[in-house]
């Protein structure tokens, strides 16, 4: 019952929040609907108020839309979705909508049915409630976790020389739907030896080949929230260099892990693990945020980042996920998802293998 | 070269197009940037002139962004993004912006950097573009067909007794990987025995049992489009109930498929295929429009459909999927991808094996 959260944390009144998942996909769909088991729900409405929320969507999605315990109506035409919203919104008069995912296009296309109304953004008072998980949502988020994590486990099992880096994605894609993910929660990144090197690479044709660093970035989509993992091998012997940096990187995600807890700024979680790496040789080989909100969204809201603070708050999950590229060479980036607590943390992804490990 | 189009199909002028992959993607950074081999983009903006495209993108994009034909400008944090923004902009007067993906939210942003000019909706004639698939995209969709083609053709070789849906759907996406897609193109939907009935059924739990019909609805993306193709299959024999709604709805396929060639109207193939369905035993069981338009957007357009009509238009792509749908029993949909050709259609996607296979 996310809506209760969302009207205690708005600003300014409105009557109801309307939730078109239109030309702009809006996750806050599901989250308000809890329709997390089906469905795809394109041009579907949810009319939430604080005692209940009316879903409004194709015949098509009936049965998805009557597993959750919404009121729902159906349409089958576009005439009757704008009778049936008409109906369902009534002759309130302060509408609240979410400004972040509505498009200018569908603002147009709500004014048309509904005519004039005093439109407010409540984005804001949305993603507060999104920030911080019920034990519902995360519940679902440990399996999320936990199925990335049996599959970063095994990862050193799957690798043999001159599979592609496809292959691998591949692989680990089969390994978390065979364990009941949906799918995969983003572009599977999959990236040998010098590639690794650049942290937003995805994965190309290139053989794996001794020596090689193996960097996976991946994470499951379960009941439509996401895991999201970083594990690097190395295939063969790892020398002096590739170890240096492995434990370097390890060491700054163990500094930011353990400044996690309720309270702290997310920008000083930051600063503290760069300021670890820059007191190394490695000085300013990490190129990126140390992380990231997760939930719905893959980048749910802002984590942990010098560019934009947020205060991490009990119930809220983040990734910490130190990296250090070196262009020509290779990269390092260890991944976890971490829970905040009240006095401190818990870490969701449970893949156990923390060590250097040389396949 | 996607601009020349959008900027011939423009009613009013503009000086420029801003396209702003923000807070709702936006599928167009892709398709006037041509940047479809990887890299994120979120955050990122195209400025688009007849002459040629800027990119302005966070510096973790940098080596992505700088495989494409544009202009590559880089930033580190937010505020050096706004001042190249500006600076790439100008003084120009007439800005267009794609109304259908750029959020309240955003263009407020937009306006805050950019101040006061007129910001003009351009997005029907980007979508008119975009509909037409040039030879470049075409070249890319048929290798996406590909890849999803062959995996339908050995789809009866990966099944067996007690197999579960969500095992199937797991192997399909990793056959499609191992060919090179990036990953599945949508939640790949495998259903088994009854869960056929319901058109937007993904995945589940059900084990696969003698008599069952497996309806496997999927496709690959490949460098960012997309296919989709549906194939069922009985496994064991088929009863004359599942051949009689099989052989139907492949008939109702035969006469959608070759309706098609520029210049007819959408809304009369559907007519046609639910006319032919509605003349059988089957009639009314056909709940959904014959097809849409398939590009980089799964629902790229309008396609088949009596309930919004698009006339058809060489070098168009849109998918072909009648299916009969009896709840409690079982459905059965075949769809494939079609291009429309001068003079007729060009099936895209090659899996031959149309006639019911009994596993």
């Amino acid at each position: 019952m996310h809506q209760t959260q969302i009207f205690e944390n708005l600003k300014e009144e409105v009557d109801l929040i309307l939730i078109y998942n239109g030309s702009c996909e809006d996750l806050n769909f599901f989250y308000v609907t809890g329709l997390i088991e089906g469905g795809i729900f394109e041009g579907s409405y949810a009319v939430v108020r604080p005692d209940g929320v009316s879903v409004i969507t194709s015949i098509l999605e009936e049965l998805s839309a009557k597993k959750g315990s919404n009121e729902v109506y159906v349409f089958s035409t576009s005439d009757e979705r704008k009778e049936i919203l008409r109906k369902i919104v009534g002759e309130v008069k302060k509408i609240g909508l979410n400004f972040s995912s509505i498009s200018l296009k569908d603002l147009d296309t709500i004014k048309e049915i509904l005519g004039d109304r005093d439109y407010l953004d409540v984005s804001d008072a949305i993603m507060e409630s999104r920030k911080i998980k019920s034990e519902d949502e995360l519940k679902i988020m440990r399996e999320a976790a936990k199925i990335a994590s049996e599959v970063a486990d095994d990862i050193p099992e799957y690798l043999y020389e001159g599979m592609r880096e496809y292959e691998l994605a591949a692989k680990i894609v089969y390994e978390m739907m065979r364990r009941g993910a949906e799918g995969a929660a983003f572009t599977t990144i999959a990236a040998f030896g010098e590639n690794s090197a650049e942290p937003h690479y995805t994965a190309g044709a290139r053989k794996l080949k001794k020596g090689d660093f193996v960097l996976t970035d991946f994470g499951a989509r379960y009941h439509r929230y996401n895991s999201d993992i970083t594990r690097t091998f190395v295939f063969g012997r790892a020398s002096d260099m590739q170890k240096d940096i492995y434990y370097t990187v390890l060491e700054a995600q163990r500094i930011g892990i353990e400044s996690i807890k309720d309270g702290v700024h997310g920008k000083d979680v930051d600063a503290r693990v760069k300021d670890y790496i820059n007191s190394t040789k490695f000085k300013g080989r990490m190129t990126h945020s140390t992380g990231h909100g997760l939930g719905l969204a893959v980048h749910d809201h802002v984590g942990l980042s010098i560019l934009r603070d947020q205060v991490l708050n009990e119930g809220m999950v983040v990734t910490v996920e130190p990296g250090i590229y070196i262009p020509g060479f290779g990269g390092v980036r260890i991944e976890d998802d971490v829970l905040v607590l009240k006095d401190g943390y818990e870490v969701l992804t449970s893949a156990q293998k923390k060590e250097l490990i040389e396949v």
